[in-house]
Parts: structure tokens; C-alpha cells; sequence
């Protein structure tokens, strides 16, 4: 089980890390690259080409502003490309997110929220859990988990009421 | 090989149709309903929660406005949720496009561009595809035509050259 | 006089907190929750469903990005439904604004500014006024309050005016 | 069981006519005037200063653009006031609904959204059958009912998805 | 020569200091206030009523958020009104923007940007003018000066052009 | 009394003639002209210029995209200039009114609402009334009108409220 | 003098029909494609790679949505590359214009407005004046003509100013 | 081979530093001013007219807010101009960006994204490349660099990725 990550620049690694660490837990094996759409083209189509062939099962692109890594790795495979979105100081984010989210007929990106580096990793293994049914028990282990979290941050709550005034 | 498809409202037919006609030109069947989150929120609960035990394989929630339908999917499965946001009046769908994209830590949805029926239909193929090596083929068949398409529209703007003027 | 208030997670805490200390004053009791939408959806069912019979008389709920959970828990009950978007970096929170307000058809939410908790509270205290008289004379008294608090602060201007300069 | 419309223009009629039908239905009483927060100022602060001894229980104010209307009126009552955002050809309404919704602290109102009428008036009958036991079978029946609306058009959705193709 | 100037909140005093230093600058006398449309909505009628007959001009409403004050006077005497709307987290002001220059027809108000209290106080300044030549002079020394600080930035620039590699 | 407007393409002119129209109606004389900040910056520098010794006592700038027209004309005057954005195709007109409120530093415009001509009418009548008592009687009488026309509007919806339904 | 216009979709001929019409009028020759960076990458490649041995001196891409035709262009080649964005239903071409303008650092191109396939032409015409001095005439000939337009129309304006009223 | 700058304010700086020193770079003569479409229209209309026999190639405009001195360059001049809008608080610099790209017909500019300083300075190379063929040569090697900067980086992380967990 192998996911390729491509950043379009090492900045992004920051948004990137909870994606690597939560693909590692689920133990999905990574190749965490940074290759850019427009400063190193050639890489990125070779990357893609050879995807497939290399093992790789799912891909995902990270870019910010005028963000295309995503959609343009979409145009050289038939693999699920996922877009994550990485903010900036414009409006959040904004042109990241319409860079990716609004791909034309035929190529589609599934594209996450921005900077949701960890929700990328999920998505990457709900899919590879559709070809390795042994990820399905641990994705839903994992939904336990979150829903567990959740029940310890309510009950912190209910002991801080008191407090509240 | 089987996608569950939730549509919130039937208006948001027209939008769905492209990935009804998508998804069985593929050969893949399609179960289409109309749920909705806010309305029949027991019966969205209980398809999603039958999803893999029918057969199901990928899930595409369909909705507009506050479009909570394949956040609220993805609450309940550990299946991948294609969201499909639907265009309304207020700024061409921005309210659809962030309640769909914008997931919290941990439940992510596979968000496709605003209107795009077609697009999660592909989405929806290339994930099948994982565990389905025959999809494969066929999607490279399917990139092979887009591909040719553009070069018949090509074509035919060349014969229209002379006469731009 | 019973107020729930659902936030989807520890972390909007910092907005429910004048919420909760703006009731209390009202002397409407408070049953604060972490719940969420996506990672516990059956425990925000439940709470729900049971609300009206555990004496609960208007709901809040509190969320951030794609903000569903105060449209989740007005699909499930009649009471009205106070929506309170929190604010995230993404355009200051226009994500969680129209996630909440946009609601469709049949299904709404009475929805506040973004991080207005102590606005929310106001408006659980007027709709519950409408059956406890005695928070009539509540309300009234805060409304005189808020208005010596501007007379105050005017007074103050004018004693600061001669040194702007 | 009274409920008090205010609109800021006759143009708005188009957008208040489902609330005013939708409220009659649910057999309460509607007084709805065209009055201005900008062009009849006195009389708008002369309505909503009567409304609770004229029977009035909860307000409703329609409005487009800078929709100042449901604001000016929450400025003048403890009643809970319910703000309905009218479309206008500038991004969608998004004038009207930030106008609305983003009051101040300490004079909340209770927005609903953009153009959504129906809801409105959903939203006033929610919080009048606070006081008014006998609206809460019939806002139980009016889930019900939509609930039966989502799963005939499921029904009819059934039978034409062999045509779709 | 007199402008009265009211905000919605003490918190607008640092946008509208600005204003203040330069009304005086131009020996207008100031009157400003913290009076709020939506606290002390009486007060601000009260206010705007009898600003013509205290010798007031001008008017300046400073808000934040959904900003009624300066479309609140407007609609309550036919001295011109100034709009100066205050920034928020929202999107940068948005809001604020919004609520006060989209005033519907028959009641303009005159609306300068997000935070530009000097601007403001300019604008009310070329007003006053219109009917106190004294005025005129001053305005175009002001234009010199302004003209004169960029030359000077401009002269500062060169200086440091070599350093800049 | 003489108002100058400028428009900077004859396509502005549907917006602008309510504007023209509402002038007259004061006995205001206007002169109005197609010159654009771009295509004919020489005649624009020129008008402007020479404004107020042609007896003009306020502009309005009427532009559309990148609506630099009032901006350029508040450049070379120090008469007030109103800025009345025109709507275009792009998120209504945010682009036309953007490039006309946020001026910089000591060049102020009064901005209107997007395409609201009648209203930047009725600001420059109320700016003129200042040098021109005459003007604030017609001001007051037409304060009357508008809201005769609101109550006359009421009236009517009275007559139909029965047939709402 | 030669310009390559690149078009991702034949839909987008309406909107290059001006900018192809204006290059002729220059008397510059122009090749244009349909060509999509998804759909046909490799094409989209070799093009652009070859354009500078093929005599192009200036590119011009032109796309909708996640539009990354012009930047996909300008990684691949050092000649000036023109993003020209297509409006689309989404707030008036927003998600075009973000996927051009806000190109990362290195990697420029240079982005016209929305749907200004005129002056998409101009600015490739500027450019090329720059290596062929025989266009700086017709440049300066083409200013003095839409001055002189603007002149007619202001005179037409004359014309027309007593009928409104 | 000569550039000229204009900023429309000394606070403009910080972004342009990295245009003049990558111009610098390049070996290109740098002309920067401060000079200010609204404080100084006089200075901008004589520098930018008399550009071309100062022996100017390629203008540059840059500015923030309502950034109107780019397009007010580009109707006195038949040279290209590059605008470089400057981020505000306000949406990250959308003013600035809609303030510059939305030209109207016949004045384009070539607008590059918020506050992409070296990315101008680029984009004004491959301009001049045009005309000077040897500024093709140091454009192939800057694209070389480029590539070779991220295959540093790539390097880089590979180094890392064990320690991410």
C-alpha cells in the first residue's frame, strides 16, 4: 500500500506532515516529494507517468495560491488524485481552494478542506481500504478512537461548568 | 461494483444525471435516492449505515446551500464520500462549496467542483478502480477520448480561422 | 428554564464561555455539551431526540468550518435551533457562516454573528421569555444596562476630547 | 397568537408571501407592514415599541441590501426578532445577509437564509409554541409531512432511473 | 463650522481619531459621541433631530460589523452623512463595508473606506467648502503638502537605491 | 447650482439617468460627459480642472471593473467627488465598487451603492444644500414623499394580506 | 510577428473571437489552438516547448474554473505568456481569475480581466512593439482612435441630455 | 535595457525590493519612484509620457487599495505595464487585485498576483528578452536554477522523512 505526495514547494511541508504521519500510522507506506508544476514540469510528469508502475496506488498534490500540481498530476494518470489546498494571506486561502476544487469535465481531483492535512491521509485510506480490507478494520478502530476523544473532551467540560461564571 | 448516490432535494437531479449516465456507461451500478440530512435524517442514517453491507463501495452525496448531506454521510461510514456541491443563487454555490469542502479534523469528504456530475462520476470510477483492475482499462480508454475529442475541436477551429475576422 | 448547548468541539470553547456566563446571569440553566456532528453522530441523536423531554426549551449549537451541527440537530427536533459559526482563518469564518445560515427549505436555524456567544445567549433568553414572564423584566433591565454602559462610555469620550489633537 | 412583519420595501412581498402563507397554516395570526427602517423611521420605532402590548410575540424584518431593518427593530424591543435577508443582484444577497447577520453585542437578531421565507416563519412557529403547547403536535405533523414529500420524491425518483442513461 | 461624529462603540475611538486630529486641523469643530443605533437607538434619534438646529453640517457614523449607524441617522434628517465603516476579523471589514454602502434608494449616505478616518474628516472638510470659502484654500494648501510628502518619500528613495540589490 | 458628471462609457448611462432625471427634478444644473480616466485622461484632467471655475460645485464619477474614474477626478479637485459604482458581471459589481471606496490616504471620494444613481443624486443635492438653502426645504419635501410612498405602499399590501394565503 | 493563443475548451471561442480579430488587425499573425492541460497535456507540452523555434514571440492562454492553462504555459518556456480568465457561473469567474493571476514566485504570467479577450490582444501587441518599432505607430494610432470614439459618444451624449427627464 | 517603477506610496517598499533587486540581477536598469496616481497626478502623467524617450522598455505600477496608478499609467503610454497590487488587511489585497486587473477595453495592463514582486521583475524580463536576445540566455539559466532549487529541496526532505512520525 503506497501513496505518493507531491508539494509544490518545501513551505508546504508544514500542512504536509499530518498527512505523512497519519498515512504512516495506518501503515501506508509514503514517497513524500517536492516536485512543482511550474518550476519543475518534466518531474512531475514523470512522477505521474511512472506512478502506477512504481506501486503507487493514490496520489495526492499540495499547493497554494494559483495551485495546480493537483490538477495537472490528474492529467497524466487515471489514479484518484487527491488536492490539498494550502492557505495563504489571501482570503484565507481562497484562490488555493478554487485552484484545485474547480476542475473541468473529465479530470477530477478530490479535494479536501485547506491545510486539512490529516483529513487527506483519511480520504487516501478510505480508498486504499476499497483493494486492502485490512485497512477497513482500522479506519474503523480510528472512527471509534475520534468518537472516544470527543466523549474525554465532554467529560472535561462537564467537570469545568462550575467554573463558568 | 456498486455506488450509493444521496441527493438531497430532487432539484438537484439535473446536477446528478451526468454521473448517473457516467457511472453506468462504466458498467458500475448505481443506487440513486433522494435523502435528506435535515429531513428524512433517519433514513440518510440508515442507508449510509447498510452502505457496505448492500454492497456499496463508494458513496456520492449530492446537495446545495448549507449542504450538510456528505459530511453527515461520512459521519457514519468509513467508506470514501464523494461531495457534490450544487450550485444556488447566493454567489454561484460558494455556500455549497464551503459546507461540503471545509470538513473538520478526522471525516473528510472527496469534494468535486460545483455542479460537477460528471467529474464525481470519474472520481467515483477511478476509486473502484483500485480494487476493480477492469476500470482501469477502461478509464484509460475514457482519457484516450477526451484527449481526442479536444483534437477534433481542434480541427475544426483551424477550419474556421480564415473566417475570424 | 433549560437552555443545551452542543459544541463540536473542546476547542470552541473560548466562544460558548460568554454564552454560558450570559445565560447563567439570566438564571437560565445550562447543559453544555461536546458533541459532534461527524465524529459522534449518534450521541448528537440522542441528546437531541431527548432534549424536549429532559426539559431543554431552545437548543444552541456551536461549529466551525463546515459548521453542520446546528443544521444535524434541527433535523431532529422542533425546538428552535440557535446556530453560533465560529470563526476559523478561512476568510474569517465565512465558511461557518453559510455552512449554518443557508439551511434549506422546512429546516431552520435561527442563526447568530460569527463567535456572537454572548448574542446567542440574548436571543435563548427572548424566545424563552416568550413562556417564562419573569425573563421579561430580565431582559428589559439588561436593555437599560447596555445603554448606560454607552451613555458611559460617551461621557468618558468627552472627557478625552480635548487631547485629541 | 401574533406575529409582526415588518418589510422595507413592497418589492420584498415576492420573498414574505411564503412565510405569510406558511404562518397562516400554522394558525397564527400575521400583521405584516410595509415600513421602512430608512424612509419611515418614527413609524418603525413607533410598531415595534407597541408590539408587545398589541399582542405581538415575535417580529420578523425583511429587508435587501444594507437591510438595516430587523436591527433598528431589535434596538427597540425585547422581542426575539427574526431576520430575513432579501437576494439582491450583488453577490447573491450577501449584502443583505452580512447587513443582518452580524449584529453587535447585546441586540441579537435570529437570521435565517437568504430569500427563505418559509423558514422564517417555521422558525417564528418554533418559538411561539415555546408558550403555545398546541403548535408543537402541529410542528411534530409538519416533519412528518416534509419527511413523507422527501420519500415520495424518492419513490418517483425510483421509477425513472432506468430512463436516465 | 461644526461635524458631529457618532460610533456605535468606545472600541471605534482608534479609527476615529484620525478624524478628529484632522477636523480640528482644519478648525472645524467637532462634536463626537458614543451613541449606538442599536443601545441607545433614542439617543441617536434624538441626536441626528436636532443636529442642524445645534449648527451641525456634517455628519460622520462610525460602525463595525452590521453597521446601521450611519444609514440610521441618514434616514432621520437630510444633512449629509458620512459612512466610515470600522474593520472586523470578517473577511477584513466586509461586513461593516456592506451595511453601510448599499443604503437602498432615497436615503444615499457617502461612504469612505474601511478605517480611513482621515478621509472621512477630509471628505466632511470639502463639504463644508461648498458653503465656507475659507475652507477652499486650506484644501488645496493640504493637496500641496500631501503632493510635497511624496516628493520627499520620492527623494528618500533615490537615496537608498544603490543599497537595494 | 451645477453638478459635473463624468461617466467613462456610454453604456454607464442607464445608471446614470436617474441620477440626471433626480438633479433636474431639484432645479439642479447638470452637465454630464463621457470621459474616461483611460482612453481620454487628457480631456478628464482638463474637466476636472477646470470644474469649479466653470461654476461646478460637486462631481460624480461614474464607473464600472476597475472604476478608476472618481478616484483620478478626486486627484486633481478639491471639490467633493461622488464615486457611484456600476454594476458588472463579476460578482456584481465588487470589483467596480472596490476600485472606487478603498481611495488611500487624503484623496477621499463619497462612494454610493452599486449602481445607485438616483441616490448619488440625492447626496450631491444634500452637499449643495449647504452653500444653497433653497435645496433644504426640497430636501425636506421630498423626505415627505418618500415616506407618503412607503405608507401608500402599506396601505395597499393591507388590501391584499387576505388573499395571501 | 506571430502570437500562440491556447485555449482549453472550444466553449471558450467567444471570448477569443476579440482577441484574434485585434491580432489581425495589427497585422500580426495568429496561432490558435485548442489545447487543455488536462485533457491533452502532452500536447499542451510539445507546443509550447516548440513555440519559440516555431516564431512565437508571445503566448496567450485562455481558460475557465481551476484554469492552469496559462501557468502550465509558463513553465514550460521563457517567452511572456498572457492568462487570459473565462467567466464562469461562480461568482462571476473568480475561481478563473484566482487560478491564473496568483501565479508562485518564478513562474509569471500575465493576467488580463476577466473575459477581456481584447485586451489580451492589445497587451500581446504592446509587447511585440517592443522587438517591432513598426507597431508603436499603429499602437499610438489605435489610442488616438478610441480617444476620438469617446469624443463621438460624448457628443451623441450631448445630443441626448434634454429628452431625459 | 531601463525599467521604471512607480509606487504609489513609500510603504509599497517592502514588496518592491525584490523586483528591483531581481531586475538588478538581470542586469536591467531599475528607475523606481514614488509617485502617486492621487497625491502627485501631475508627476505620474509627466514621467509615464515622457517614458519612452527616457528610454524605458517596460513600466511597472504598483499599489494598494483602490490601486488605480497601474491603469492610470497605461492610458498615458503605448509601452507595456505591469501592475503589482500591494495586500491590504482588507481580503488579503482583493481591492488591490480587482483595483488593477479589471481594466476596461482598450487600456489593458498585466496584472501579476498580490504583492509578487519578483514575479513582475520576471514577467518585465521576458519582455524585454523581445528585444534583447541575450536576456533569453540568463532566462534559461534562471529557469535551470529554479529546477535545480527544488531538487534541492527535494533532496532535503528525503533526508527528513524518516524523523516525520
Amino acid at each position: 500500500m503506497k501513496v505518493g505526495i507531491l508539494m509544490g514547494s518545501k513551505s508546504d511541508l508544514e500542512v504536509v506532515k499530518p498527512c505523512i504521519v497519519t498515512l504512516k500510522k495506518f501503515g501506508v507506506e509514503v514517497d513524500a516529494r517536492v516536485i512543482s508544476a511550474h518550476r519543475t514540469p518534466d518531474a512531475a510528469h514523470e512522477y505521474v507517468k511512472n506512478a502506477e508502475s512504481d506501486g503507487i496506488e493514490v496520489l495526492i498534490g499540495v499547493a497554494g495560491k494559483a495551485a495546480h500540481l493537483a490538477g495537472v498530476m490528474a492529467g497524466y494518470t487515471t489514479l484518484p488524485v487527491i488536492a490539498l489546498p494550502v492557505s495563504t494571506k489571501f482570503m484565507g486561502g481562497l484562490d488555493s481552494l478554487l485552484s484545485m476544487v474547480q476542475m473541468p469535465p473529465d479530470v477530477p481531483v478530490a479535494c479536501v478542506g485547506v491545510d486539512a492535512g490529516k483529513n487527506a491521509a483519511i480520504l487516501a485510506v478510505q480508498m486504499l481500504a476499497l483493494a486492502h480490507p485490512e485497512l477497513k478494520v482500522a479506519l474503523k478502530n480510528f472512527k471509534t478512537e475520534i468518537a472516544q476523544k470527543i466523549a474525554r473532551d465532554d467529560a472535561e467540560l462537564q467537570g469545568m461548568m462550575d467554573e463558568i461564571k
